[in-house]
C-alpha cells in the first residue's frame, strides 16, 4: 500500500485555493486520520501563470486536461470548474478509467443526473459529491449513510445562501428586494450576475440532488416547480411578521401516497421553527425518516473553506475505501493508534466566560455598593444589574441579579466566597454561566 | 459473498425492540441499499419467554450470552443492555473473536474509554457506536468522516432530553423544577430514578466520548466539570429572559492555547441563536472545525426509533465493508444500482398547503364579498384577513391579505385568474404558500 494518495485538482477558482490552503494547513492532522499523505500532485486551470496568493508549491501546474486524466499515478481527480460540457467530459472520462471522482458541480448532478449516476454506479471509481450541497452541511453522507435505515419521508430546506441572505436583510432592515440584493452583492454574498440565487435555479439544483439520494431514483430536473424572490415585498414580509411568520426560500419534497411533491419557492415559515433561526448566508436541511423522525442540519451553505471542508471529508473516505490492506471504515476515534493519547482537561477554575449571578440580599442602604466593591476587588467586572423585587415587603431579602463581562471562575469563586459571608446576604448566590 | 449478515442481539429492551420493528418493516428498504439482508438470527436477554407484543420470527431467544458469542454464524453482534459490567464483557469478548460490535451504551464508552477503544483499535471487527450520542442525531459519523479535514475547535450542545424538557417546560409554564420534573415524569420523558439526567451525568457521559472523538484522545471522565439543573428557579428563568436569555443544560468543550476546556452545567443561552430554540426532548449539537465553520446537528435525542435509526445505520454501515468483493462505499445514490429507477414529480397544481394571498384592491364597499365568494366557490376556506392600509387615501388602492386553511394548489389559481379579472383589483395577486 502506498503511504500517500494522489490528487488531481481541476479549478483553482474559491474552492480550489480552500482546498489547497485546507491540505497545507491540515495535511499532518489528514495524515493523522487517514493514515497516509494526500497530496495534490497536479492541478489543471485555464490560466496556469495567474498568480493566486496561496502555497502551490510540488503541485505541476497545466491547462491540459489530459495531463491529469491520463496519469496513471493520480488516484482521486477533483473537479471544481463548475459548468456543464466540460465537466461532465472530464468526469466521465475519470470515471472511465477506474480513477475516482469529487465534485461540487451540483448544476451538472442536477441536469445530467442519469448521465453521471450511470457512469459513477457502473465505475471502479468511487463516487463524492458531499460539496455540491451544503458545503458546511454533511447533508449527502447523512442521507447516504446515517439515515441509510430510514424510508426518508419529506426533505425541506434553506438551501440557497444568497437568496437567505437576501431575505433575511429584508425582514432586519425592512429593505426592498433591490437594495437588499445590491447590498449582498456589494458585501460578496452575491454574484454579478445572481439570476441562479434568486430565481430559485441553484436551489432547485440541490433540491433534486437530494430527491434523488433520497428517494432512490432520478427525477427529472424540468419537471420541477421553481419559483423566486424577486417579487416579495417589503410589506410581504411586514405583514407575515404580523402573523407570526417569516419569509424564507424553500426547497421542499415529500413521498406522498399520491407520488412525489417537490417544489422551490418563497414560503412563510413559523417563527418558532428552528428554520426561520436560519439567518443570514446560512443554510439548514431538515429530513424526515420513519424511523430517525424529525432531524435538522445547519450550516455555511457555500464559501470557499466550508466547501473544501466537504471536499476533503470525501477524499478521506474514498482515501480510506482506495487501501486494500486496512478496513475502509474510519478508525474508532477517527485518529489512526498510533496517535491516539491521554489528553488532559482543564480545571474549571480556569474557565473564563460571562456569569449571571443572582445574590439574595437584605435590601438596605450600601448593599449594591459591598457586593459591587468584592466583585471589583477579584477583577470582575460588570455588564448590567437588576433588583428583582416583584412583591417587595420592607426588611425581606431581594434578589439582585449581575451580569458580568468575561471574569475567570477562580475570581468568580473567590468573590462569592467573600460575599456569601456577609452579613447582608440571606441565601448562597446563585450562579449561571452565560454562552458568550 | 453471502447474500445476507447476521446479527446477534443483546437486549430487547426499547432500543432493542425498536431494531427489530425497524428491520421488520425497512428491511426491503436496507436490502436494496446494503445489496444484502441484515437478519437478527439470535437475541439473548434476561427473560427469553416475556411477550413483548413484537413479531420476533426466525429469532432464536434465550439467556445465554456464549450462544450469540461462540455462534461463529454471527457478524456483528449490538449490545444494547445498558450497564457497566455485564456489557463490557460481551463487547470486549466480541471484539477478541473478531466479530464487528454495535452499541449504544455512552456509559460505558465514556467511563471505560481506554480499554473499550483499544479493544475497538486492535480487533478484526469493525465497531460502530453512533446510537450512544443523541440517537436520531448522526454526529458520530458527521465528526469521524465528515468533519474529518477538519481540527475540530469546539463541541457543544444540549445533549441530555429529559434535562432539556424540564427547562423547557419551566420557561414555558413558569413552573418549578420539581413540577416540571414530575410532569416529565409522567408523560415518560423521565425515568423513576432521573438521577443521571438532571445532575448532568447522562450528559457528560455524551460530551467526554464526543471530545475523545474531536479531539482524537481518552480523556479521564472523573476530570470533567458537572452540574446538573434541580437547583434553577423559576425566577432565574424569569430574569434570564428579562436580559434576552434562556436557560440550556449545556455540555461545551474546546480545543484552547491554554488546554481542553469541557463542562456541563446549566448555561444562559442568548435567545436569538439556534440552540435557543431546541425544545423539548430534543437535541442538538454544535461542532465548530477550522474549515467548515459553525455546524449544528438537531433531532430527537433519544427514544426506541430515533436510536435503533443510529444502530441500523451503523449496521449497513459495517455491512458494507464486511463484503470484500464489492466497495465498502455506500452506492452513489444509496440504493444499489439493479433497483434505481426513474420517477415523476407530481404537477405543482396537486399541491395541497395552506397560503398567504396579498390582493391589491380598491377600497369600495362589496369589495370583501367579491373576493370571499370567490374563494368559497373554489373550495377556499380562510383562516384570517388582515387589511393593510398605512397611511390610506380614500380612493387609491389597498392590500388585503388572506391566509386559507389547506387548499389546493389548482383551485387557488383558479381563484386567482378569476379574482385578478375584477375591475376592483389594480395588480396583480401575490401568492406565497405557507410551510403548515
Amino acid at each position: 500500500v502506498k503511504n500517500y494518495i494522489n490528487i488531481g485538482l481541476f479549478g483553482l477558482g474559491t474552492v480550489g485555493k480552500g482546498v489547497v490552503n485546507q491540505l497545507n494547513d491540515n495535511g499532518s492532522l489528514i495524515k493523522k486520520r487517514l493514515g497516509r499523505e494526500i497530496r495534490i500532485t497536479r492541478a489543471v486551470t485555464a490560466n496556469p501563470d495567474k498568480e493566486r496568493g496561496i502555497d502551490l508549491k510540488n503541485i505541476q501546474i497545466s491547462n491540459k486536461i489530459n495531463d491529469i486524466i491520463n496519469d496513471p499515478e493520480i488516484d482521486i481527480v477533483v473537479e471544481l470548474i463548475g459548468g456543464i460540457d466540460l465537466a461532465k467530459s472530464i468526469i466521465l472520462q475519470s470515471l472511465k478509467k477506474g480513477k475516482s471522482v469529487v465534485t461540487a458541480n451540483k448544476a451538472l448532478l442536477a441536469e445530467c443526473a442519469e448521465e453521471i449516476f450511470n457512469a459513477a454506479y457502473t465505475s471502479k471509481g468511487l463516487f463524492g459529491y458531499e460539496a455540491s450541497v451544503a458545503g458546511g452541511i454533511p447533508i449527502i453522507r447523512n442521507i447516504r449513510e446515517s439515515y441509510s435505515g430510514d424510508k426518508i419521508m419529506e426533505i425541506s430546506g434553506i438551501i440557497n445562501g444568497t437568496a437567505n441572505y437576501i431575505l433575511s436583510s429584508m425582514s432586519e432592515k425592512n429593505e426592498t428586494f433591490l437594495s437588499a440584493l445590491k447590498e449582498a452583492q456589494e458585501k460578496g454574498f452575491a454574484e454579478a450576475d445572481p439570476t441562479f440565487d434568486i430565481e430559485g435555479i441553484d436551489a432547485a439544483h440541490k433540491l433534486i440532488l437530494l430527491m434523488n439520494l433520497s428517494f432512490n431514483a432520478i427525477f427529472d430536473f424540468k419537471s420541477l416547480y421553481i419559483e423566486g424572490i424577486a417579487q416579495i415585498e417589503p410589506i410581504d414580509i411586514e405583514i407575515a411578521d404580523d402573523f407570526g411568520y417569516v419569509v424564507k426560500l424553500l426547497g421542499k419534497a415529500r413521498d406522498d401516497d399520491k407520488g412525489f411533491e417537490a417544489r422551490v419557492h418563497p414560503t412563510l415559515v413559523n417563527k418558532n421553527s428552528i428554520l426561520a433561526s436560519v439567518n443570514g448566508a446560512f443554510n439548514a436541511v431538515q429530513v424526515m425518516g420513519n424511523f430517525v423522525g424529525e432531524t435538522l442540519s445547519y450550516g455555511a451553505g457555500a464559501g470557499s473553506y466550508p466547501t473544501s471542508s466537504a471536499v476533503l471529508g470525501d477524499l478521506i473516505q474514498i482515501g480510506r475505501a482506495l487501501s486494500s490492506s486496512d478496513t475502509s471504515s474510519p478508525p474508532p476515534l477517527s485518529f489512526q493508534i498510533e496517535h491516539l493519547r491521554k489528553k488532559q482537561i482543564l480545571p474549571i477554575d480556569e474557565l473564563e466566560t460571562e456569569y449571571y449571578l443572582r445574590f439574595t440580599v437584605l435590601d438596605k442602604v450600601g448593599v449594591l455598593a459591598s457586593l459591587t466593591k468584592s466583585l471589583g476587588e477579584n477583577n470582575i467586572s460588570i455588564r448590567c444589574m437588576i433588583q428583582k423585587s416583584k412583591e417587595h415587603v420592607p426588611g425581606l431579602p431581594v434578589a439582585v441579579v449581575i451580569l458580568t463581562h468575561i471574569a475567570r471562575e477562580k475570581d468568580i469563586r473567590a468573590a462569592i466566597n467573600e460575599i456569601d459571608k456577609m452579613p447582608i446576604v440571606t441565601s448562597p448566590t446563585r450562579l449561571i454561566r452565560i454562552d458568550p
